[in-house]
């Protein structure tokens, strides 16, 4: 049975949009993961977090069947982020960010972890992201994230991750702001040829786009109506991404991965229907599949064996 | 044999953009729309030209099957527009506006065209709008366009207008403004109730978003490498739309609908690979198909059927 390894934050949250907020809520990138991906495949946590992170959180993770084994506890307090979002919800405003015992996070993969065949690499510092893969015994899928922050300071470690990775996700300006490429779509391009096979371009309410060999799939989002914090979307798209993938066995075949989109993207837009994990915590794999099979058929299209052909045609 | 009646602007454009210029080109609403309703319907056109008018352009219309009769030419000069677009290419700067003949425009409509029963109202006053309207012996298909500018000085006249419509055609951000609404899903619900039983919020680069009855339809725009030009881009999708639902004959089924929504986004990513007009004008009807064929394979996602079944469930 495969499982997937993510190494990334655990956090405490504190998120203010126009439709309310939420304090030192649950959070992080491979939080948000492991919420997602447990859907389809068994998640085990690479992290750290403070003496001061609830233990209800930690009972809520193990009860939805995540292995908190490779999460490490260490004196001090837990990475706390403040932000907000106003009308624009594709623009997180940093308010505070206090990494805390995330300052002193060194990836320590457990001897089951190591020999995981599936990882994913949160947003972390590519040198970091690097040593998980170096820990490791050769895993069949590498996926990974990053952020500006990484991109400007720290670009040839970046690249260096990057010629391992076998699928990259990155947001639209993040994207052109590393490739110096003026599109989404001449970005993907341009970084695939730096090593990943499959290059997922995140666009937020605008859904995603990927690069696979030379084709570029896009999707919209799923349309929510009322969206009340988009902390984590990114993260829970991955997640659904990575866990069906891991499930199907197979990232060759562009089917899987155009699944693997939708999945994602069906969880993120669980995920922004209310603030924290708190929409992804009570999901239910039934609701999970309904929405996916919904947006499947709202973007099935049927192009031949139509019953009304056009019937005048003027142009050659 | 049903044809489509339009009326809108048919223009001069100088248009800038990162990557070139045109200048006194072939433009305004109605030459866009009909380039690309021509390739499944008769298009008619209602508007005003001056005296300037290149003879040239005439004749390629004329060559497409596109028919001028409702073309009126007046002493003076025709409608003028300069703009550009910088690296955001959802954002038309306007650097002038000369109306010239098309300040005199009032729209009359010739018998033949009296009688048609489709019409596309493109963005002119509203006022003209349901002056046009009253001249039509009963359409069976009305769908119009507007503008911000309308939006904001005769928002009673727009509203006494979309009472009176069955397809609504709106950017994202005048959606937003037109129903009060912070997003276009609670937009296009609220301006669904006036009237118009089909929405369609236009999102530029970003695609579409369609109400049908309750239903939500998100598509992408389909994915081109090299935008030269967007201009137009709105009117050319609305041809397409257009064009293909008069030859279907019905726009109460949804799978029409939706493959209006393609092969209007098909037209439109055409449209904006070169400036002006000038790949809609050399655009083969093969072409279109084959595009539009590849893009309802690339949004066709089997999620039922599937040959592999995940694995693993640890979610209820």
């Amino acid at each position: 049975m495969d499982s997937i390894v993510v190494v990334g934050s655990v956090a405490l949250d504190s998120v203010r949009t126009l439709w309310g907020e939420s304090k030192e809520a649950l959070g992080g990138s491979a939080v948000y993961f492991s919420l997602a991906a447990r859907h389809f495949a068994r998640v085990s946590v690479v992290g750290v977090i403070g003496k001061d992170f609830p233990k209800e959180h930690r009972h809520m993770l193990a009860e939805k069947g995540i292995d908190l084994g490779g999460l490490k506890e260490l004196p001090g307090k837990t990475f706390r982020w403040v932000g907000k979002f106003g009308k624009d919800l594709s623009d997180a405003k940093t308010l505070a960010t206090h990494l805390n015992v995330f300052a002193k996070f060194r990836p320590r993969l457990t001897s089951a972890q190591k020999k995981s065949r599936v990882v994913f690499l949160a947003n972390i510092d590519p040198d970091l992201q690097s040593q998980v893969l170096n820990q490791m015994s050769g895993p069949a899928l590498v996926a990974c994230d990053t952020m500006n922050y990484w991109i400007t300071s720290k670009p040839e470690a970046l690249r260096r991750l990057l010629s391992r990775v076998n699928i990259f996700f990155v947001n639209e300006e993040e994207a052109k702001i590393l490739s110096r490429q003026p599109t989404a779509l001449a970005a993907a391009r341009v970084i695939s040829h730096w090593g990943p096979k499959v290059v997922v371009v995140k666009k937020g309410e605008h859904g995603a786009l990927m690069k696979v060999d030379n084709q570029f799939y896009a999707f919209p989002a799923y349309p929510v109506e009322s969206v009340k914090d988009p902390t984590g979307a990114g993260d829970t798209f991955a997640g659904g991404f990575m866990g069906y993938l891991t499930a199907a066995g197979d990232y060759g075949d562009v089917v899987h991965l155009k699944r693997a989109m939708l999945y994602g993207t069906a969880l993120a837009s669980f995920n922004v229907e209310d603030f924290s994990t708190r929409r992804l915590e009570n999901l239910r794999r039934s609701c999970l599949e309904d929405r996916f099979a919904e947006f499947c058929d709202a973007l099935q299209v049927p192009h031949n064996g139509s019953a009304i052909k056009p019937r005048v045609l003027f142009s050659r």
